[in-house]
């Protein structure tokens, strides 16, 4: 995934020669913490924080008198991987971060709240899902013997005494966020699946014999 | 995971008697974007963003006078899921949202970039260790074995050569996120994984026969 494909291309546009007054109304009506201020060609020129108005006495102050110039301004190309969007949103702290093309024009603005939808939604990925691609890749393995074996993993990993039907019933509820909270980590829920393919695996290879 | 595992417990404190100049002075020194208005016993009694304050013309208006009241401020309780903050978080496009005990005073704050960097951790975890999982989970199958398992099923899927030396180095460079976006999906990752542990297992039943 590309910077591009997590950007907001409706991002406010602010200018230099507007006052501090003008800015503070369009934050404020577009919920925006934080602007790009743009030179005539969409060229990023500076940045202001709601926080930098605030602190201003004079509000006829002009935008080009407040904000941050460029230099000092983190920003991204709209063609970067956007792992990169989310190592910099950690690392400074920021809410948003503008992109540019390759022509050092504005093209949009990347969001940490946009980043975090992004970032969840594997999270919510259901479990059930992932059993599903395990029936349906190895050939020969019925969804019944699949809940049967994942009953005998969970008894030998917890202990715990669950019916192949109870655990259909569980993981029909369960994200994979959820599944790897329990588990303990990713390399503890991929262990746990492996278990379970190696014992319908070996069912499955059996019944042939 | 918990909200109260998530929260920074060091937040900023504001009162409502406090001067919006004084407010403003101290978000700008933290570097806060909004901040939660306490009284004397820490119960949350309103919430104050950068831009509420940038929006007044008088900066000895008292804080009482400017806050938006708890009835409208999104809050969690530091026992709910980590999962509804990031829900909270994604669908009121909010930076940060207080937290609050059972006796209603607030405990800490839980900030979008914290999220994003709980979120992002699952994405950066290597490869390389899954299939070190792999090769610990099923007994008797070695890492050469794997290594050859992966480089055929990469041959079958994609229609790629690839050595397992190759295959091994690909793989300790590659991190889980990278793995994701190349394949598709978590779904399609999990069935390479499949497919993988499946010529390996079936080959190693093979051997002992």
């Amino acid at each position: 995934m590309r910077v591009k494909e997590l950007m907001d291309t409706k991002f406010l546009r602010v200018y230099p020669e507007y006052t501090a007054k003008k800015t503070i109304e369009l934050m404020y009506r577009k919920k925006r913490y934080s602007t790009a201020v743009l030179d005539d060609e969409d060229k990023l020129i500076g940045w202001v924080m709601s926080i930098d108005l605030a602190l201003i006495d004079d509000k006829n102050k002009k935008i080009k008198e407040i904000m941050h110039p460029t230099e000092d301004v983190i920003t991204l190309n709209e063609n970067d991987p956007a792992r990169d969007a989310v190592v910099k949103i950690v690392e400074y702290k920021v809410t948003s971060i503008p992109v540019l093309n390759n022509e050092g024009k504005v093209v949009g603005m990347v969001r940490n709240c946009d980043i975090t939808k992004t970032l969840a939604k594997l999270y919510d990925i259901p479990v059930y899902n992932l059993f599903k691609t395990f029936e349906k890749e190895i050939k020969g393995i019925t969804w019944n013997e699949l809940m049967e074996a994942a009953a005998v993993v969970t008894k030998h990993t917890t202990g715990e005494e669950i019916s192949p039907k109870e655990y259909e019933k569980r993981i029909e509820n369960t994200t994979f966020g959820q599944a790897l909270w329990a588990c303990g980590g990713l390399e503890k829920f991929f262990a746990g699946l492996i278990k379970i393919g190696e014992i319908a695996i070996a069912r499955k290879i059996a019944k042939r014999r």
